[in-house]
């Protein structure tokens, strides 16, 4: 047998004509290049070592790019980067940056889509195989999915109506048995159910719904994989392929802790302890930390309040200790926004005082439920957003930058922008003492920053601006992590001997009218937000403003998807450093 | 037995008393009365006829309100106000409109929801009775939900949920064989082979999810529904009890042809007729008629075109002919707007030319599709709104002005305003024609206006406002169906001595910055749009405009949910009627 020189994988082309020894130590030295490249690097570490077998297998029995293939989430396709064109990525620690960590279509034609939010890869493969079928060709569409993402509703819409095709389409259920965290959710005694029946029990969730089904319990098991997408190659009708793998395979300490796994920075080879834990926990407590330990306090002061999650509990800050310790008043409704804002929906018309914790960019998949089933049922449930910050995440599929314009334009529903980790627990606070208003609350930024002087609320149900300062002729309003940087331009003028008056807004959904009332005979207000300018809170501003002389300059983003921007160029570029804020004072008092 | 007098039913106790007969004889009664209402009202026809005998059933054997039932878009809901102390808003003309076509809080303590949306309801109950064991509560929880209904993601997903209850959960799927239309959908093939198996079959959709079944295949039979009711009634445990009905049931046109008459005016209540019909349709065009022809001569013109609902194809303008007429180029994916999304972006990729026609409340329910599978993704997708407008569907769950500042503040999607149908159809070749964009047209208003001296474009990439009259110091920019009441406040200044600038701004995702420069030294902008203005297009236009020395009036509608308001009274209140916005201008001028 040949060494395999992974370096010479330029393409699939390379690796359809191994024979299957080769393919295996294929195998093992693509793991070992990820666990290299991970340990280092970080990433999606358990999703990848996963599926390195079922991705060589794929492409070692399908012709692509002419075959193709949907990766759900999409963040399991190292391997198929490595396969398709970019080992270098994976192998030489300098070019560890070429690739984003996600399919991207700019990379490789083997990538089909940017895709980051879970559950819409069926749909998606569906809609391509009725437009093979619509033009009469005969290529393999193949959707893979994780056992995962199969709660998400845009899954199951799409199995839905992929079973309607009645050709060719190749569904691809990666069951690893786990979610970021465990699964929740009745389909998952179904898909235990198979697998312990070695595929052969009913009831069946994918035969229910229309589709043939094949099962592997050897998942990882090369022959078997290449065996079994042989015989559903050019299959002419819908079929589902259930894979049993290990998530983490090859990495002792991932297969034991699946979850912490999911996703990490770089950790020991060895050992898989995480590196850079040097910090003690209090000096960089985030708002996860907060919330967390707020939640659990307010559980125990009220058994009414329960939290909630759509299968992200690490990002509210429950690791399985906090989660153990919240009991039955901690939810996990699974991969499934728009059925965590229903089932928060109907614990507040319960009597419950539900508390839902979401990441800025999913919780759009929620929209409808927050409009029709919250604001417009006036259901006084609790929405705390994460990562709602130009300083979060930064991959274009996972921007935190839309969820004020997406919605602060919702009737009946409260949006607060607390600014430091004393106001977001004390508007946290009021949020579940009230009973009558559905809440939103943004955390400001990652990184918990204190505030010890803030002026706090008893009551924020009605707007009413904080006036940090009185000043004349000039506003700033820095709208929650924005207000650091208001007042330090705030600093910055009165340095200069330009007096500012000083606002945080707190509200970003209803305008407090008094307060704007005194701006109108100033020479400038300006707005800074956490996201982008188009549809958000300082174009409310001027609009109230519109017929005042004051000028009004709406700071924030530029309604863009941007891809691993570098945190302070694009706050630069957006205007948003405290120099160049109070830059655009003086220009303005010209 | 005793006369059933329907006035003396003031709430399900009244009924509990009943035997089966006088039980039967209540519902042959209620079925009357409903059909003497419907003939002369309209409304929601079939699904209200099929029920009648399920929702006594449900009164009569679980003790409501403590039992708490949550209806699924609650259009089937009738019968549950007539027996829930509403009756006279069935029985007596004089009152018809004293409720509303949903079920509503502010009506009744039994109506748990405001809901007219589908599939929300299984997460919705499965929240309540979470809520019940969290608190140690017993009484019964029962989600309603039609087999239309089924195929939305939500629906899966609080099945899923509810699933995990492992408590007294109980799902009726009301089974009638239809959504608004037929059904599509892989789930539909095993919920006929249940029917077919008297409810034996494998696979079993219900069952693969976790829930205990039973099958009731005489949905309309009392007797069956009661015993079967009370088999359940106390459970312990998720049970999903399917009933196989009759959409229509006692309105022999309507059994016969279920899709017209889902929904719909006063009919004669012998033949089935609908009333109303005097104009012939040349005169009454509507953007449904617009939009179908103008589609099938784009489908036969270019076989890559398709057209594509989440089944509404009648709003589409796609009746039963014209569908048939489109053959495979017309595509439903059942109630599943996020798939129809997908599917759209799939076909997209594949090289089709897809077109998908939305409700516009309804499009909200793929706010993430568009955001992540469309616009990041810059599939070359259209997608044409319908009851965009404050003159359209008036339920609070179905208002039209929320889409704008839904739509316009996402990336990459551009958002076409036509204000007439040659500038709709002109938008619309356009935008099947090129392949770069990813477009949402949004038809202005219901009927179809005409203007055949519009100035149309051959390309609407990028923004360029039509300046329509060429004035000074004044500028009105109505966008869509708002033009028209632009133009005609254009009209009256004029005959004042005012002329101003009036501009069809076409285009509501990305400002005419060159069109709008000229107006900053204007001494006043007034911008008109057919929804909220929080977010809106006007926003922009203020915020672009905020250092210039013009003002700016922003009309549009309030950031409230409105029910069944009055069109004149509501535009008045806003400001938008032609004299309002004249005084506006000659108030600004002052």
């Amino acid at each position: 047998m040949d060494e395999i020189n992974l370096s010479e994988i330029k393409s699939p082309a390379d690796i359809r004509k191994m024979s299957l020894p080769e393919l295996t130590k294929l195998a093992a030295e693509m793991r070992s290049a990820l666990l290299e490249k991970l340990s280092a690097h970080g990433g999606h570490i358990g999703p990848n070592l996963g599926m390195v077998e079922a991705i060589i297998a794929l492409h070692y029995v399908f012709d692509t790019p002419q075959d193709k293939v949907v990766f759900d989430v999409s963040h399991q396709t190292y391997p198929h980067k490595m396969l398709t064109g970019r080992m270098d990525a994976f192998t030489d620690p300098a070019k560890y940056d070429e690739v984003t960590g996600y399919t991207n279509p700019s990379e490789s034609p083997y990538d089909l889509y940017s895709l980051g939010h879970t559950s819409s890869a069926v749909a998606l493969a569906a809609g391509i195989a009725k437009a093979r079928d619509l033009q009469g060709g005969k290529e393999n569409v193949i959707a893979v999915i994780g056992d995962g993402s199969l709660s998400g509703g845009v899954a199951f819409e799409g199995l839905d109506y992929g079973a309607t095709l009645g050709t060719n389409f190749i569904v691809v259920v990666n069951d690893n048995q786990m979610s970021i965290a465990e699964n929740h959710g009745g389909i998952y005694a179904d898909l235990r159910l198979l697998r312990h029946s070695n595929g052969t029990a009913e009831p069946n969730l994918f035969r229910a719904m229309g589709y043939g089904y094949r099962y592997v319990n050897y998942g990882n098991d090369l022959k078997s994989l290449i065996e079994m997408f042989r015989s559903v190659k050019d299959i002419d009708h819908p079929v589902v392929v259930h894979i049993n793998t290990m998530k983490g395979m090859g990495l002792p300490a991932a297969e034991a802790n699946k979850e912490e796994f999911h996703y990490g920075g770089p950790f020991d080879l060895k050992t898989g302890t995480p590196l850079h834990e040097d910090n003690p926990k209090d000096e960089t407590e985030d708002y996860s930390d907060v919330f967390a330990k707020g939640m659990l306090r307010r559980m125990k002061e009220n058994d009414k309040v329960v939290t909630i999650t759509a299968a992200t509990p690490g990002v509210l800050g429950f690791d399985p200790a906090r989660r153990k310790e919240a009991g039955k008043q901690f939810i996990d409704v699974g991969i499934a926004e728009q059925s965590a804002v229903d089932v928060a929906s109907g614990l507040a018309k319960g009597g419950m005082r539900p508390v839902v914790g979401f990441v800025s960019s999913f919780l759009q998949r929620a929209y409808d439920q927050f409009s029709q089933d919250i604001a417009l049922n006036k259901q006084p449930a609790t929405f705390v957003v994460f990562y709602g910050t130009m300083f979060g995440m930064n991959d274009e599929t996972h921007l935190g930058f839309f969820d004020i314009s997406l919605l602060s334009n919702i009737p009946n529903l409260l949006y607060l922008a607390p600014t430091c980790k004393e106001e977001f627990d004390s508007m946290l606070d009021w949020a579940v003492r009230q009973n009558e208003l559905a809440v939103v609350i943004r955390t400001p930024g990652a990184i918990a920053n204190a505030n010890p002087a803030i002026e706090l609320l008893d009551d924020y149900s009605t707007p009413k601006y904080d006036i940090v300062r009185q000043g004349e002729n000039v506003a700033l309003i820095g709208a929650g992590s924005m207000f650091a940087f208001m007042e330090h331009a705030a600093d910055n003028l009165s340095s200069q001997g330009v007096n500012v008056t000083l606002i945080n807004p707190r509200n970003l959904s209803t305008l407090d009218s008094a307060a704007l009332d005194t701006l109108k005979d100033y020479k400038v207000v300006v707005t800074a937000e956490d996201g982008i300018v188009d549809g958000g809170y300082g174009q409310k501003v001027a609009s109230y403003l519109g017929e005042a002389p004051v000028k009004v300059v709406n700071l924030g983003l530029p309604k863009q998807f941007l891809n691993r921007y570098d945190y302070s160029e694009l706050q630069e570029k957006c205007g948003l450093t405290p120099e160049q804020i109070a830059d655009i004072v003086l220009d303005a008092l010209k």
